[in-house]
């Protein structure tokens, strides 16, 4: 039975865990379930989105201010939630979104230090108040992850992005930081484990997605 | 004799005010004084600040939010402060800049009607907060401002941007704006009479900023 409120799902995890690929499975899940659904993703999935993600990844602006860094994220997510996010809600639509406030909190906070009380304040700006009803945190250790990431690069022959140039004490942090968001937000965030087969950790997505949406698992 | 401390200038006024011709003016000016001076223009002025520049002027990007701008604004702001303005100050230039904090509230807040509270929440962050400490603002009517500026359109061949192809009540607004920001702040806002032959109102500019400086006029 579909459920009655659409509902804001959000999937987190360090690069490499698997997230892209995951989303897409649980949409599927979701078409099978016969539950109306959008898939997307941050910073991009609009117009506006795309160009700012190109500013953000682009590896010359390796000097960004770490205050200019969240505002364009910001920027992206406003026009995303305003383009997007909200009319499909509206809509009836469940939201399954790669990323969204925690990806912040965890890369900019935790990982490059910027200060949370500040990343708050600009989430509190009217306009971008909304957080998820469930975040789905995808999470195994840091080595795992990168090892994936570098090999889907070498696949693919794209040039590595900025953050997966970044160290692994960096990815330490991010990881350790989505860690203690959970911590701080048990009822919205679940933790995921990430490690084995692709396979079995969609199963687990799928209990937890199922259980909150009141569907029987696929 | 050069100000012993530098100082930070702001130029504002309506599109086709004169604001870009008048800007080089005074530091041609400046450097007749022998004062050490830096030219700038938001929100350009660094590389990712003239990233963001093309994504907000982009006519394609129409439909923007309007705390999307506000934050890509912002998100240029900051890393112009810290790229240009900030070291430029350090170092002991006294900072010329295009257009600053006020053309944000004249235009996004006056103009569109965004919240100034909104505004000055961005404007408060940490890294946001410096405010200029002299700011001249050219003043006329807004016929006579778009008139030039549609002139200088046809002769360059360039497409309109889309602030140019805004409406007449909107461009009074923020006319309207920023007169209302100059009563609210008579310590830093000097209003310039901007009608007239372009040198007459260079004269207007110089007298305000030498007597700031404590420069004799040239």
């Amino acid at each position: 039975m579909p459920p009655a409120t659409p509902t804001f799902v959000t999937l987190e995890g360090i690069d490499g865990s698997g997230k892209t690929t995951q989303v897409q499975e649980l949409a599927q899940f979701l078409a099978r379930a016969g539950v109306p659904h959008r898939v997307t993703r941050e910073p991009g999935g609009c117009a506006v989105g795309d160009a700012v993600r190109a500013v953000l990844l682009d590896p010359a602006h390796r000097t960004m201010n770490g205050l200019t860094e969240l505002l364009l994220y910001a920027a992206a997510r406003r026009q995303h939630l305003a383009d997007v996010i909200e009319p499909a809600l509206a809509g009836g639509q469940t939201v399954l979104c790669d990323r969204y406030k925690d990806a912040t909190r965890a890369y900019q906070g935790y990982g490059r230090g910027l200060s949370l009380e500040v990343i708050e304040a600009v989430h509190r700006l009217p306009g971008l108040q909304r957080e998820a009803d469930l975040t789905l945190l995808l999470d195994h250790p840091v080595e795992e992850a990168l090892a994936r990431a570098c090999n889907r690069q070498r696949q693919s022959g794209d040039p590595l992005t900025r953050f997966e140039e970044e160290d692994l004490a960096f990815h330490r942090r991010v990881r350790d930081g989505y860690r203690a968001l959970a911590r701080a937000a048990p009822d919205r965030i679940v933790v995921i484990d990430a490690s084995g087969p692709m396979e079995a950790v969609q199963q687990r997505l799928r209990q937890v997605l199922a259980a909150r949406l009141g569907l029987e698992e696929g």
